[in-house]
């Protein structure tokens, strides 16, 4: 799977995902990142980029030819028939979630086009991008930090990146729950000890302790996420 | 303001923060970003900082014990009477908000802990932590860039981190609704004129279109959000 980043920062892009699992992945040939640098493209003679918006307001906007330029010599490289997907990271975007992700990790290509500044020229958005994503409804200083949690997302999809240790099975939303507490080594620490269950070797036992705590944290912290399960599991069985 | 971030990949934060804005307030010394590596305090001999979990399941847990330490050293250095807030990055927290974003900013220090593998023994994180957060309904491989992402979109909310320039009082979120399509030179590109009205210098209409495209961006797109602006507006006229 290769992912495609259009960006002022590729700096920023390529250091943030070279540790960890997706460096790994990335080493292993399961994930290409590349970081493409939008100011190379741009006509402008002192290297340009950005200019004022029409019709007044604070910042600079991010202009469209370099911009479309970037995005052409991507798809030079790519040389697929089919038109790639193109994701505008933009808090005026669908709110992303896991499903998109283990959806998008069927894609071969995926272009990310990361906006700064006050945001990118509305007609060179609406000639490439195919779709608006928008990781959460907060303001960032721009477009890379969630371009990575994007490939972040992605790639732990992309059969073989996770290893078999690492891919829970009944992980964060996959039941629409929120996952139980979990203990490790010792048994006591600082004067609190493992709960008396998890020792027990009694499978069932554990399940049914890890579900309720599961059904607990949920009703708590996201009443949202604990209501539509509750229908969920209503409609299933029926009632 | 003070970020303490707790990491196993500290090299990570500070590489994907270095740049652009968080980086040029970090010379200015209007933000400090600290990355404690939680390895270093480690008590084993193997310098391992994970186990497996207690009844079992897939993944490794970092243990307590070495997330505590790193705690205490931070705790030392900062020397407040107050317990500062220490934030988990968890997909089993609240959604971080652009309101939570303004709040924090009032903080003198904000120690962030991320966790990495299948999480961190609940008895830690029952000690220290005073939030929980989730930056979105996604599984990430750790929580390096939740991290990123908080310290980005607090850092722009602390006064003189944005210059004048940069900082709109029309932001994303601020009115509940999504921003309007922007445009910048060229007046045409691509067979593509800017609309007219923003050419036009006449404040009021360029400010009408702009509202009625916020609206019907908003209520395209995000129709949870335009349902919440109308309820809003409603009560405000006390209708």
């Amino acid at each position: 799977m290769n992912f495609h980043i259009l960006t002022l920062f590729p700096d920023m892009i390529l250091q943030g995902l070279s540790t960890s699992i997706i460096g790994r992945a990335c080493k292993a040939g399961q994930v290409m990142i590349e970081a493409v640098n939008i100011r190379d493209f741009t006509q402008n003679k002192h290297k340009k980029v950005d200019d004022y918006p029409y019709g007044g307001g604070a910042g600079m906007l991010m202009q469209a030819q370099p911009v479309y330029d970037a995005y052409l010599s991507v798809l030079e490289k790519i040389r697929t028939k089919q038109r790639p997907r193109v994701i505008y990271l933009t808090p005026q975007g669908q709110v992303f979630r896991q499903t998109m992700a283990r959806e998008m990790a069927k894609e071969q290509d995926i272009i990310l086009l990361c906006g700064h500044y006050e945001g990118i020229d509305e007609r060179v958005l609406e000639e490439i991008v195919t779709d608006y994503i928008s990781v959460g409804d907060y303001v960032l200083t721009g477009g890379e930090l969630p371009a990575m949690i994007l490939v972040d997302a992605i790639s732990r999809m992309v059969p073989g990146v996770l290893s078999n240790e690492e891919s829970s099975e009944r992980e964060s939303f996959e039941q629409g729950l929120l996952e139980y507490p979990q203990y490790t080594r010792p048994e006591e620490w600082r004067g609190k000890r493992v709960p008396e269950v998890l020792l027990s070797g009694h499978h069932k036992n554990i399940e049914s302790w890890r579900m309720e705590e599961s059904l607990k944290r949920t009703r708590i912290r996201r009443p949202d996420l604990y209501k539509a399960y509750l229908e969920e599991s209503k409609s299933e069985t029926g009632l």
